[in-house]
């Protein structure tokens, strides 16, 4: 997702120049091959001494660290944000660690897709999406409007939350779907797959996401995820119950309830 | 679907007339209004009388008596064939009542959509679709050599199967996905929906199918249904106990088997 900010940015004209910091050749030679930054480096604290602003786009359990390796180097001036799955463990940790004088504020664009990678870089990626921006007692205000009209400039809406308010969201309307695509297509047996159609195709669609990244987000969240997971599992059961003793009352009665509350969600 | 198959077969010239039979006066005035048929009425009996071949599309408790109905007023040569989500109960309910020298062939394209209805009506639907045709010791070969040239001239991918075969995989690929969906957009707190993103629109986007149509579905099915629902439920409190204790390898495992399964899915 960095990419598609990168691209966005450039698109709207919002930098002078955009640099891309990778740790590997391999993040390198795809930034490079896929155009989204006018400099790619591999030198964050040199990068972050030069920064008017740093969007941290890592992994959620590296962002907190890498956040405070630059923020050791960058001027008092510089914004700096995060794109990050997850918020209270990486908010607290950044904000009581930050050193004086510099802002660090957390995000969250709800925006996200199973592809990853610079070549799939979008810049529309953010129009008219919500993007969740964090406050805390600690959070600079002044940092907190410059990153609000930063996703707003890219065509964002923005929504202020309380990092573990936002934990707790998330781990409904993102994590649990996750978890339930991922288990639908494990237990799928793999001599059906060829009779697959839209309908599995979409409700497992968010499994394809990055392994790694993913147990990183659900990690870092799971006291959050197993109360919703146990809600999921409970209202299997009682559809298991009514599907085992042949109720079609109970069942058209939870069809319409579910019908009303996917149509709630849009899309 | 109905309005599909007759889009398609006006649009690659296979009947010289399409008479669409309908129950209520909102459904006349609907497959009117769409143009998709040459002509409607309510008769079924009189349309099938006159008619070569007979495409029942109506809620899959209805299939059978509205095709034996059918079959009682219909010439000798006329192929009766269906596409309802479920074949077990249909195919045996007609094939053992049917009058003598009437011919029924069950079928399935794989090809849903939740939206419903001769105004969503897509004349290339069936386009490189898997169809599902049924085949018992009673079926007759030359109706379902019929049947699959039928399907194969509408550019679908013809697969017979025997019916309860049919049942017990669509358990898994199309029923099971649809009561996770339904019940995840049932459990999700209400006051949630406005963070709702691609994701979770994707996982729960089949439970805003039609809440009738599918009640008759998971009702006629409810048996073959209940065996893969227990296992994802079981898998699901896995998926809860690796995230009770922390276990994050596991985490990334069960994620990388999902990615997998999900894959090999397709699209």
């Amino acid at each position: 997702m960095g990419g598609s900010v990168a691209r966005a940015v450039r698109r709207r004209g919002l930098a002078r120049r955009i640099v891309g910091v990778e740790g590997s050749s391999e993040g390198l030679r795809r930034a490079r091959s896929a155009d989204v930054v006018d400099e790619v480096s591999t030198d964050l604290r040199r990068a972050a001494g030069a920064a008017d602003m740093i969007l941290f786009a890592v992994p959620v359990d590296r962002l907190a660290s890498t956040i405070l390796l630059a923020a050791t180097a960058c001027g008092p001036g510089t914004l700096l944000t995060d794109i990050g799955s997850t918020k209270a463990a990486i908010v607290q940790e950044v904000e009581t660690r930050l050193p004086e004088g510099r802002a660090f504020v957390g995000g969250h664009p709800l925006a996200g897709s199973e592809k990853q990678g610079p070549e799939h870089a979008d810049a529309r990626l953010f129009e008219g999406r919500l993007i969740i921006v964090t406050k805390t007692e600690r959070t600079d205000a002044g940092a907190l409007a410059r990153t609000a009209e930063f996703w707003q400039a890219l065509g964002g809406r923005v929504r202020v939350m309380d990092p573990l308010e936002h934990d707790q969201a998330v781990a409904w309307t993102s994590h649990l779907p996750h978890v339930a695509a991922a288990a639908l297509a494990q237990v799928l047996p793999t001599d059906l797959a060829a009779l697959a159609s839209a309908g599995i195709r979409d409700t497992t669609r968010v499994a394809s996401g990055d392994p790694e990244l993913w147990a990183a987000i659900l990690y870092q969240n799971r006291e959050a995820i197993v109360g919703p997971l146990r809600r999921f599992r409970e209202q299997l059961a009682w559809w298991e119950q009514c599907l085992g003793r042949g109720d079609r009352g109970a069942l058209g009665d939870l069809l319409a309830e579910a019908k009303r509350a996917r149509d709630a969600l849009g899309g």
